[in-house]
This record gives C-alpha cells, sequence and structure tokens, in this order.
C-alpha cells in the first residue's frame, strides 16, 4: 500500500500478516532485524523483555511470535516511537508491548532496572568520528546509523544494568565492529556466549553479526554455523528461507 | 616409515615432499599449524618472521613455501626444539630458519625486538584453571596444550613487542577463547584486521578460528567467508585440498 502523499508505506513481517507502517524518510526495517529476532533467546513462558534502539517496532513485534513476555521498547525518535505506537495498536498487541519514547542514556524511573530477562538491540553502526563524510542530510536516519544519540558502550552499559543476573543480551551488528563489541560486553560483565555470521554470498565476507551474551556467565563463546543469505541463482537460499518460518 | 621401538615417525608436510619427524608421545602438528601456514600475511621478498610455541617447526617449514622471510621458530620444550632443528636439517633450510629452545616469556638478546614483519603462533589453547580435569599425564601434552608455561596474554604481550610498527601478529585458536583473544589483542595495541573461522562441518559450530593483527592498526576487522574441512561424505571438502596446494 503507498501513498505518493506520503512518506510511510505498510509493509508485512516476513512470513507474517502482521502489518507495519514504515516510513521511507526515516528508517526502513532490514534483514537485520529479522535475524535478531530469530537470534535471540526468549523466555520459555512469561518474563520481561526489552528493546533498546526499537525504530519502528520490528523487533518486538516479530519477539511476540515467539514468547509471550512482557516487552518494552525504547526508541529516542519521536516519529519513530510514534510509528512503532501505531504497530503496536494495529496488531492488537497493547498488553504485549509497551513503547518509549526516550533516550537510552536518559532512561530512569520508566523501566524495571536489572529485572529483564532478555535485552535486545539494532544499534546504531557507524562510529560518527569515522564515517563524517558519509553522513547522509537526514537527521533522523543518522541517528538510526550514526552513533550520534548512543555509542555502543553506551548499549552495552545501559544494557546490563536492565538484565537481571544470569538474564541476556542479543544484538545485531557489523562484524567490523566485533572487536569494539566483545570487549564493550565484558567491560560490563556481559559475557559473549553465542555468536553467528552472516555472510551475503557464499565465498563472501560476513556484512553481520548476532552476538548474545549472559550477565556474570563464564567465559566461552560458541561460534554457530554461519547464515548464506543469497544463494548463487541470487535468491534466498533454503537456510535463510526456513528462518522465516521458525515464527 | 614407524620405528616400534622409538616414539618418533616421519611424515610429509600436506602438499609437498618436505619430510618432517614427529613425535607421538610430544606433540604431532595437525590441521591447525597447516590452516595458520596459509592464512597468515608473510613479507612479500624478504623480511624477518617469528613463531611462538612453534613446536616440531611444522609452520616455519610451511611459511618457507610462502616466503624468502627468514624465520626464526621460539619452543620451550627442549625435545621439540631438538626434534625443529633435526627438521630444519633434513629439509636444508639452515640459512632460513632459526630455532631458539626458550620460554616465550624469557626471551632477552636471542631476538630483534621490534623488528619482525610478521609474527604467528599456535599456542596452547586451554586454561589451566578451568581444565584440571582434563589434563593429560603427559607433561610435555600439557605444556603444548595448556597455558601452563604461557597464557595468551603472554603470547599476545610478547608478540606485541616482538612486530615492528604496522608489522602483524597471525595466530590460531579455539574460538570459544575468541573474547580473551581480542580484548588481549587490543590490550597490546595489535588491533585485530582478518578473522576467518573453520567449521568442521557445514552446519556445525566452528573448532577453529584465525586471527591477524595489525601493530597500531585502525579499528574494523574483517570476517573472511568460513572455512568447511570435510563434507557431507566424510572426506576434505573442495576448498580445504585447495588450501593445501596453495603452496
Amino acid at each position: 500500500m503507498k501513498d505518493s502523499q506520503s512518506p510511510e508505506r505498510v509493509d508485512h513481517l516476513p512470513g507474517t500478516d502482521m502489518p507495519i507502517i514504515q516510513r521511507k524518510d526515516v528508517f526502513v526495517f532490514s534483514t537485520d532485524a529479522v535475524l535478531l529476532a530469530t537470534f535471540a533467546s526468549v523466555p520459555k513462558k512469561r518474563g520481561r523483555m526489552i528493546d533498546l534502539c526499537a525504530g519502528n517496532g520490528a523487533v518486538p513485534l516479530m519477539l511476540t511470535l515467539r514468547t509471550n513476555a512482557f516487552i518494552e521498547a525504547v526508541e529516542i525518535q519521536e516519529p519513530l516511537a510514534e510509528l512503532a505506537r501505531r504497530n503496536v495498536d494495529n496488531n492488537s498487541l497493547n498488553d504485549r508491548i509497551k513503547v518509549i519514547h526516550q533516550n537510552i542514556n536518559e532512561l530512569d524511573s520508566e523501566v524495571a532496572w536489572g529485572r529483564y530477562d532478555v535485552v535486545t538491540c539494532n544499534p546504531p553502526y557507524f562510529p560518527v568520528s569515522q564515517n563524517k563524510r558519509d553522513i547522509s542530510e537526514n537527521d533522523r536516519i543518522n541517528v538510526a546509523r550514526h552513533e550520534i544519540a548512543c555509542t555502543f558502550d553506551d548499549v552495552a552499559r545501559v544494557a546490563s544494568r536492565l538484565v537481571k543476573d544470569r538474564g541476556r543480551f542479543a544484538l545485531v551488528h557489523r562484524p567490523e565492529r566485533l572487536a569494539d563489541i566483545l570487549t564493550a560486553l565484558r567491560k560490563y560483565q556481559l559475557e559473549p556466549k553465542r555468536m553467528q555470521f552472516v555472510h551475503p554470498k557464499s565465498g563472501k565476507e560476513a556484512n553481520m553479526v548476532l552476538v548474545e551474551s549472559l550477565k556474570r556467565g563464564r567465559p566461552g563463546v560458541t561460534t554457530l554455523p554461519p547464515i548464506v543469505v543469497y544463494g548463487d541463482d541470487g535468491r534466498y537460499t533454503g537456510e535463510f528461507r526456513e528462518l522465516y518460518e521458525t515464527w
């Protein structure tokens, strides 16, 4: 559904009939969000989860297909937080997801510190200092893509405070940042336990990595079999399509 | 060639006619060494390299097929250092490889600090504290397998002192240790630049990782396409066999 007068469009979450409103001028969820929603550990029955840098709510919406946990979603950008609220509403998930419009660095009594079973995050990927020339004209896209409002160190620090003891923090990021990611996680007592690399094609370098850490876990990380997205025929591989069917 | 009276046997380095004496009771080089010798960057023409925890010399011997650099090889265990010397001699490589029998933590004027283009290491894999029950009766195997004589922190510290500015340090290790590895490398200004995971079979977790770092390099690490060792038929995959033919 498209309207040439509006920057909004309605898509469906992959493999579901769940509508999701997107705004092309702000941020469109992508493969990263889908992979994070399938990769993250979830509480078996009830429990609490919180998604940081939630955008239009794609990750929490998909997570409702895997868990009955109550999910909070924190988004700094007002237009995106508003979209997330409408997406929750359109999917009749108001009793399952609560959207919080806030900078993760300024969270206070609106969250339950140290009480979440799992924290998820699809954070901004690019350090600001290194990418000045790449910064787009669109400030809102910048905040979603670049470490302007929060750095990965911020994300790890906040995730560590939010998660309960022995709780988990799952994230998706660029593999280029892996040394930053693992050192920041350890700094905040989030021990990396599961990693999975995503390669766009067989024989190509990884372009995404999924990492799950355990608060005060013992050292030792498992590297899962890699995910290959496209086959030589340019179509999704069977393994990648299967990920969409795990809901 | 086997002699039932002796713990020694003579093998050939994969894909070559280079003889290598091994001692079953001490340490037999394995896939790890071959992968490290093919993965490491080498000086294009002449230059200096040094291999730490060299065992019977398998890595330096294979490296002579890829570079004309002069290679030093440091091994703490006398019987292995002695084997390495005989292996160098049997291959008439005395003008290319020098074996140093020493603990890497006690190296002094016998090495050229800060002068090596590339350092390589296939270190002991297992932290002692976590594996007390696994320690074998054989002390020499212990030293090669367990962090008794040197920890990974020691390896990274010594490698960082040995390598020249903008020089490289390549290692093979267990992927379980990746958080330890990346944090130790950064601690000693060795910035991870290239990583490659090795999976025993498609669909299985990684059981080796290769990591190359650059002294005072800029942050940003590339994750190469994974190496899969065995096919579903239980035989080496084509890509793995090809690695042996890169000499």
